[in-house]
Order: structure tokens, then C-alpha cells, then sequence
């Protein structure tokens, strides 16, 4: 199935908690326009309050190819595949703390493992400096007898974008692509010209232009040419020969449409796609991932997905 | 051995990683003077950056007697013993999400399980709120079939208080008091009559008087007669009949005194108490596990300690 419209009438108690610890991030970043990148940091870091602990599951704190991450290993996970996951936060904010269960959750339902990248964050590193540490971790990971097609990038938000474009990345590096790739909720599109961003603004409780426009400003390091590369935009990128994509988003959420479109382009290009769209979850919902079953269902389709391609 | 005083010419590098975060903090906190107590508990949601990942423990999110808590599993663990981990941060800040690795190196170096209390927390709920939900977790696991014997209550700062006055209130319920308590930078004095309030002034990355005061404010609801109650402020309190403890502080910290009066109370009332401090550390040095050698030993010296008690 190449696009799932996961209907219905009623959106469940639990997952009304990802709303309303967005509707509160809004109102303190309203009543506190000059909060810092520090105070945004802690902030987002609360992202992980939606996400209960996957049980048996171990971590560990390693530096792998210079950059420091954490790593997730269920109990009898398979050490020889690996999940990269590049976290979300607009490039400047979010890490490994904020998404430790997250990944968590996604290596248990694969049975594999998980690496979470804390990459250089904007505006102390600008694009493309997160696509480096991408780059520099699956390259050690290659380096350490670890299979390409073994790899998958993951992400969600900006981190959805970096999972897509890492991969665009390896292949202008001449390495040989990983097996797959996952995107939650990607926000792709620099130029943000998405029709739910006025389409879903009422119904998204984080994601605002002004919001974006500040993320985007730090991420390019405030070279407007950027928003249109390939590396930073992927809309703008060739998907020829790329690996299978799951791609999943909210309905409620502004970034809808960078969803449908990378489905689109990468459709187009003859690549293995599948969207799954969730009636009214916000942005990332699987950060829900252990207290909402929409989040429970979509990882499920998720790992039979992944399943479709071990065969 | 009764009291150890860990004493050395330099502190690592390692460990100053927490002198920096406190001083961030305090920082933030002098440019932020009206700050929520949302912000400040994104802010003290910072306390689990020191602690790296303890390797080979997993994790389960639960409600025991009612109250949200964050069990640490150490693989092969003897789950039928438990620390029951009381967070710090002023009885108003803090979390499982901050003090959930501390209390996995804890459960793994003791080769017993944790279980982090998200405890109701101050101003919304103050003093004896924090005390009332100890003790329905503690009475939860006895009624699950844990002997008492088996406990251990453990915690850090105002953590430390709670894990000294919830055996208290235990005992004021006429329940079987735990086997044991560790207490790590107890805060306790409620009076602030701590002579290193003052002398460890300038050393004190973190602890000020005002902002123990506010703290105060917030724990007490405002009544001043609750700053002498022993459930409050134990250094008032009976330790006759109490369980081994095992306190420890940093030698640059201004909690010091706490630490040590808590230390003559109990041997005076012929409690097999212990004290440790570490030269030259900050508040709740053991924040360091994994990352410094001073967080390590210290709690390579607790698990020596417990050893000793299984006897």
C-alpha cells in the first residue's frame, strides 16, 4: 500500500497530551519572546514527556565517529542492523535526551538497534554541519563491519529532514546506501510554501511560519540561497535510486504537506514510498509512542513494513 | 568506618562538567528573574546531563499506590529488593526524567531495582504531600509482597530529606521501617542555619540562600511553624531505632552541614551511620556516574557499604 488515510471520528484522551504540552510550549514562548537558545533547549528537551519507557530496552552514551550519541539496544535486538536517528527541533533544539524513548520504541518493534546522533545544532552550526555528523557516524558504522543495507536513517521534524537528506548526502560522499528510510512528520520544505501551513494552522499547536521562519534563519546561517539546496530542501533533490521510504505525519499538523510532498517526488522518481497520514495527530505523534494507540498502531505499521523489506 | 573525608589537590575534569551546569544555571536564573515554575523545571530537568548512560539497565514507566514512577531494571537485578528513589530539586523541581540514570547506576551497583517517584512537588502540593505519596508507594510495595527489610529509601538534595523523613512518617504509620537510607547532599535544614551556607559560599555553584528561601516558601505554603517540624526538617527529628544510613556531600558544597549534623544526630542516637564527603565536589556529585572517578568510587563505596549490611 503506498498511502494509508488513517481515519476517524475521535482522536483518543492519550493522545491529547502531545497537544496540550505543545499548546503550553506555545504559550511560554509567547509570554517569553526573549527566551534564549539555552531556555529553548530545555524547552524541547520536555519532548519526551509524551513517551512512556519501552520496556526491555538497555542504553548506552558513546561517541561514534567523533560525535557523541546514545545508544538503544532492546534485550535480543539484532547488534548487526542499526537504526541512525537524527532527532527533530528545527536543526537547534531536541536530542538525545528528548528522543532516547522514542528510538527506544522504534529499535524494540524492528528488533534491532539504535543510535541517537546528538549532531551539531544552529545557530552555532549551521547547515550543513548536522549532515556531516550524519555522514562521519555511518561511515564509522560502515567502518566497524556494520552492513549498508543493515542501516536505516530515521528522524522526525528537522530530524525527519536530516534522515531523508543524510542519505542524499552519502550518496554525494560515494558510499553505498543504507536499506531504508523513515520520516516522521519531515519538515523539508526552507521555503514554506505548504498549503497546510494556513490550511492546518488552526489545529496545530506547535508548528507557526514565524517559528519556522526563526529555525530556517538559523539553520542557513542566514544565506537565503540555502533554502533551495537540495541537501538542506529535499524537495529540491533528485530521488533516483533511493533506498524504500516510510513517511508518516498528523492531519492536524502544518507540516502535512512537506509529508505528501516528498511521497510525490519520491513516487515519482520510481523509489518505494508509503505515506501513512493519522486523522488528527499532531506534529510527530509518535512521540506518543507507550500511551496513545494511535502512536502504538503506527509503529506496528511500521515494523510490518520494515518486515516487508527483509524478504 | 563513620565518617570518610575523600580528600585530593585536584578535582577532574570530569567532574566540573556539574560545577559548569550550575553555574549556566545560576546564570539563567540571575537574566530570567521571573522565571515560571515551568521554566525552572525545564531548567532542572538539565540534572540528568551530568549521568551517562548506566549500560545493561532497562526501564518500565508505572503508577504504584497511585503515584507515576519510573522503574530501573538492572539486567539480572534482584527484583525482589528496591530502592525507592526520592528525586531532588527543593520539593518543587526535578523529576524521574532527570534523575532516572542516577537511579540506575544506584539499582546496578547494588544489584537491586529502583523505582524513581514522580512525587507530587511544591507550591501546587506542599509539605506533607511529598511525604504522603512516599509512603503510599512504600506501603504499595509491601503490599505487593517486598519485605521491608528489602527497601532502601535513597535521594538526593531535598530528595535526601524526603528519603530521611519518609522512614519517619513510616514509622509515625506504624509500619516496618526499610533496611536502609542514603542520603546524597541532603538538604534538611529548613532554619538555613548551616554554617557553610556562608563559608562554602564562594565554592557553591548552585545553593544560595535566596534561593533556598524560595524554595522554603514554596515547600512550607507559607507557614513558618513547618520549618522546625522533625517530618520537615529532620535534624529535629528522633533517630532512635532508625535504620542504617549512609549520607555523603561534596567538601565544596553549601549544604555541607546538613550532611554532617544529619551525621551526629543519627550517631547519637547509636544509628550505624556513615558519612562521606568528597573534597573539592559539588552538590549531589554523584550526578557524575559514569562520567567522573569521584561519582564512581562514591558509589563504589555504597555498594561496599550495602554489602556490608547483607551480613
Amino acid at each position: 500500500m503506498n498511502s494509508m488515510e488513517q481515519t476517524s471520528n475521535t482522536v483518543s484522551k492519550e493522545a491529547d497530551f502531545l497537544r496540550a504540552l505543545y499548546q503550553d510550549w506555545s504559550d511560554r514562548m509567547v509570554a517569553n519572546p526573549n527566551m534564549t537558545i539555552a531556555d529553548f533547549r530545555s524547552l524541547f528537551d520536555e519532548w519526551e514527556k509524551p513517551t512512556l519507557e519501552p520496556e526491555g530496552v538497555t542504553y548506552k552514551s558513546d561517541t561514534v565517529g567523533g560525535i557523541d550519541v546514545v545508544w538503544a539496544y532492546p534485550i535480543g535486538c539484532d547488534k548487526s542492523k542499526v537504526l541512525i536517528y537524527t532527532h527533530g527541533g528545527g536543526f537547534a533544539v531536541g536530542s538525545s535526551s528528548s528522543h532516547r524513548k522514542l528510538a527506544g520504541h522504534m529499535a524494540k518493534a524492528l528488533g534491532v538497534s539504535s543510535i541517537v546522533l546528538d549532531y551539531r545544532r544552529s545557530p552555532e552550526n549551521p547547515f550543513p554541519a548536522q549532515l556531516e555528523d550524519a555522514a562521519a557516524v555511518y561511515q564509522a558504522l560502515l567502518a566497524s563491519g556494520i552492513h549498508a543495507k543493515d542501516i536505516g536513517t530515521i528522524g522526525d521534524s528537522a530530524g525527519g529532514n536530516l534522515a531523508v537528506a543524510s542519505v542524499l548526502k552519502f550518496r554525494e560522499l560515494g558510499l553505498e546506501l543504507p536499506g531504508f528510510v523513515i520520516a516522521f512528520s519531515p519538515w523539508l520544505d526552507m521555503e514554506l510554501t505548504g498549503a497546510t501551513l494556513e490550511s492546518n494552522d488552526a489545529t496545530d499547536a506547535l508548528i507557526t511560519v514565524p517559528l519556522l521562519q526563526g529555525m530556517i534563519a538559523m539553520f542557513t546561517g542566514g544565506d537565503s540561497t540555502k533554502v533551495r539546496d537540495p541537501l538542506a530542501n529535499p524537495l529540491h533533490a533528485d530521488f533516483n535510486g533511493y533506498p524504500p521510504l516510510y513517511i508518516n505525519a498528523g492531519g492536524a499538523e502544518c507540516l502535512l504537506d512537506d509529508a505528501r510532498r516528498l511521497h510525490d517526488r519520491a513516487l515519482a522518481a520510481g523509489v518505494q514510498a508509503t505515506l501513512s497520514v493519522v486523522d488528527g495527530m499532531q506534529h510527530v505523534f509518535p512521540f506518543l509512542a507507550g500511551r496513545a494507540p494511535e502512536a502504538d498502531k503506527e509503529i506496528e505499521r511500521i515494523a510490518a513494513w520494515y518486515k516487508t523489506l527483509q524478504k
